[in-house]
């Protein structure tokens, strides 16, 4: 309707003089264009971007849901918003679970010879009982299968459970910007592929770090350490396969993989290295829930429903989760500071949400999908935070809410501290013109390309499932796959003034326009019983036991 | 000659009986060409050049001159060209200093929060008195003139004297192989350029660190903090200023950039972090005397001089010296016992040398020069190995000894872990139709390369600066600059296996021809006094401070 509008106009001009509904349409185009101006003036020339972003980082720190950290965040967060006098600012609880800080911790090898490893704890895992010290053992277990050959060997030992590998070879350089090819490949739809043994095989894995901790401990081991997966003395600590239920019984270290191999080397022959371990770490039962923090801009239209942008405010725990996704949170509330500064008051409204527990399974967005939009089917009690994701993304009924109809549009924004380059449409073809043509204001600004791909894990994916117009935007990846996602040096030198204040305005102004705009996008089909893509695969045996 | 009698035999071939002489010819170039043969097997599919490294790396690790690992780096490597059967195994001493060595480190963040941050001692520093916390104070000091800036101010504090900087974007690939054009890039003979003002400037900063640490003293600092070059968690610790002459006052601290950044903005407004600093290291005098170590395979004519091929044993200290130069040492040791191994008795010495203080001012193969080849003008006593290394770089007069004569070929290795892609010929233009000679049989293993550039910055320098044949070879780069040198992640996982065994074999080959050749290699000018290249440069007056 407005690119049909704005047609007629640029004709009306040179023909005739105009009627009152075109006269209308044009007054609407043009304080439209007016404000989207205000916004980029805004959003790049009086910026707080990089100061709420240092606040998160560099003054909080890495941010693990239900930690003190975390909770430090969603105080000065929920704060922010409301000294900028966004209405409805409120911390919406779901039950999470334990939380779990780091205090200190050391690995060292103390022999064949003395050395400091670069290590961290595995999240969630126990402390140790003050320093541990014990041989290794090189026990590589990737599977069930696997426990029979180590079964009576690992009483005493501190049980390298990760093959040792080589070391990488990295051909593409760290700091990446798009270019125009890469945006031209994204536009292609490429269709979801249902394949129920890959499915049964990911919850497999997803419940196998509490059958190796239950192994090990059986078994009388020490504690279990793993190899980090990127090279270069960078470490993660994840503990996907502990986010929830039952608190593992063993220590677990995440050790540098240069480190690793050196011990693995030193194990080959001789006697077994011995290694010392300090594991300094608390969980926090202090309040089990987690919270989503909501703010919101009201719109003019009670009954228009709302648009909302989202990211996720909590981190893992090496560094201090600047790309990941402090970039994302600041871009977030810094389009809330934009809009609410300029006073900006559109039809619908425009609602803000900081996700607590995404880095586990979604389960803020999740909580808040279930809460507002959408119905699950039951999740059995006692699940790692890998197995609630996999259970919950291939679900099966998913109803929607009355609430959903409210929901005209969601904008995530979690693909690390990059420029935003346009937007996926995430299949929804038909939403593309619209999309297109919030976007071409911020063309000059690099952002506009909508590229029809389907993303997926981070928060808009439950919104995607339950076929409600969740988006997320194309970003220039800089280092964040290299060397940042997850890791010890995710700190906010990796973030970039520049592009932090240009996501924050083309976000402000993608959110302005969703919520101004006379036409909604187009809904997707309800989601439907799941049907396997290719019904006469036959499994190879060796892959079924994965 | 020997390429004049293989283009004769060709033609001979087809035409006539053979005279004795060229059939002598004849049978000599098969046996080259069959001992070559058996230095590619030997060297590739019985090599141990891999279990070398590993021994120097995993078991030894970093090796700092006259430091207790480097002393058992020096006997390991004896013994070892020992039981291989060498002649004349021997260390030869030089006087260098104190040695130094970590024995652990730990640096805090204290306030505002508590966090581990990735450090090292800078080398030669002295310990800290235990633990010591002190506020932070950003004082970004370069030159001597900045000094006036910061007096009065750093009584108590912590030091930070680096810029912090925003973070790299790294745009190249890692890991890297050269090209068919990067390697014909090197074919190109750049002249030499003598800029009296650069040296002098040269000579400035070597002595900067020592009038740093006095003026940090005499205000009453408590420590200093650097920022580490590299970003990514990488960290070096390298001590260039302080390798020779007085004991430093202060402890000298490296912080990871990310490490550093984060504490340099705390800084900024509010109270000063505060640091807490472990530097618990230890200085050894128990020898000041640093050593070369020397062995030989023995040529059967004694007065036809020798051969050498060396690579420096001392490492820095952040990891274990592999890249740097574990993979020298194994590739040059590997040669040895290959040669020794296939019985190979060249007309000319091979002789092998390990060198000491390489990483200081390349001391280890200037006293070796000065003992045997070439004298150099008296350096004065107290200097940092800079001082010495940009003394001794541009020095004159230089005058060769008698033992020069005796020399055929050096051949260093000290580009990393790569395989060799060919040699530099360093400027000797005569010497190419040689070389390439003698690198044609391994040109099917991707060393065939003989380009002109000359190198340096390690052991074949002053050789060079002595008009006599020491080359460099041209080594693929692999991660060696990106993230290896000298960094915390310099171990064994970043050589590779394939590299290194044909880096040993082409050495080994390159070796037994040039001890074997009837030719040699053509001598370049005796060095002569320096002529400024641009007499008629005026010197920017702010350069002329640095």
């Amino acid at each position: 309707m407005r690119r049909i509008a704005r047609a007629l106009l640029i004709a009306s001009c040179a023909l005739m003089p105009m009627t009152p509904v075109l006269a209308a349409a044009a007054r609407a185009q043009e304080n439209r264009a007016e404000t989207i101006n205000r916004i980029i003036d805004q959003g790049l020339n009086h910026s707080e971007a990089m100061l709420i972003a240092h606040h998160l980082t560099d003054r909080i720190g890495g941010r693990m849901t239900n930690s003190p950290a975390m909770r430090a965040a969603e105080r000065w967060t929920a704060d922010r918003f409301r000294a900028w006098g966004l209405a409805n600012v409120r911390a919406e609880p779901f039950r999470f679970g334990r939380g779990w800080e780091i205090l200190s911790s050391r690995v060292t090898l103390v022999s064949p010879r003395p050395l400091a490893l670069t290590a961290i704890p595995v999240a969630w895992t126990p402390p140790t009982p003050g320093t541990v010290r014990a041989p290794v053992i090189v026990a590589p277990i990737k599977r069930e299968r696997d426990f029979a050959a180590w079964k009576g060997r690992l009483a005493g030992r501190i049980v390298m459970i990760s093959l040792p590998g080589t070391g990488d070879e990295p051909n593409e350089a760290p700091f990446r910007r798009l270019s125009d090819s890469d945006l031209a490949g994204l536009d292609r739809l490429e269709p979801h592929r249902h394949d129920p043994a890959e499915i049964a095989r990911q919850l497999r894995r997803a419940s196998f770090d509490a059958k190796l901790d239950a192994f090990l401990k059986a078994e009388g081991a020490v504690a279990w350490v793993r190899r980090s997966y990127r090279d270069g003395k960078l470490v993660h600590g994840e503990g996907y396969g502990f986010a929830r239920g039952a608190t593992p019984s063993l220590p677990g270290i995440e050790l540098a993989a240069e480190d690793y191999r050196r011990v693995a080397r030193l194990a080959q022959g001789g006697e077994p290295p011995v290694l010392e371990i300090l594991s300094d770490v608390r969980f926090d039962d202090s309040d089990e829930n987690a919270y989503n923090i909501i703010a919101e801009v009201p719109g003019t239209d009670p009954a228009a429903g709302y648009v909302m942008a989202g990211a996720h405010l909590d981190s893992w725990v090496a560094a201090d989760g600047a790309a990941d996704n402090a970039a994302g949170v600041a871009a977030v509330m810094e389009a809330a500071r934009i809009l609410k500064t300029l006073g900006i008051r559109p039809k619908r409204t425009i609602r803000f949400a900081l996700w607590a527990g995404e880095e586990q399974a979604l389960l803020g967005s999740l909580a808040y999908v279930n809460r507002h939009l959408a119905s699950w089917p039951p999740m059995p009690e006692g699940m790692s935070g890998d197995e609630v994701y996999y259970r919950a993304i291939h679900a099966w009924p998913i109803t929607r809410k009355p609430g959903a109809a409210d929901l005209a549009a969601y904008f995530n924004i979690d693909n690390g501290a990059g420029r935003i380059r346009g937007i996926h449409a995430e299949h929804n073809v038909g939403a593309v013109p619209l999309l297109r043509d919030w976007l071409a204001p911020f063309a000059s600004l690099g952002a506009g390309q909508v590229a029809i791909a389907r993303t997926g894990g981070t928060d808009h994916v439950f919104m995607q499932r339950a076929g409600l117009p969740g988006f997320q935007f194309i970003q220039d990846p800089l280092d964040y796959d290299s060397r940042i996602h997850h890791t010890n040096a995710d700190t906010f030198d990796h973030l970039k003034g520049d592009d932090l204040r240009q996501a924050a305005t083309v976000l402000a102004g993608m959110l302005f326009q969703a919520a101004d705009s006379a036409e909604r996008l187009p809904a997707m089909p309800a989601p439907t019983e799941p049907v396997a893509t290719d019904p006469f695969k036959v499994e190879d045996p060796d892959n079924a036991q994965d």
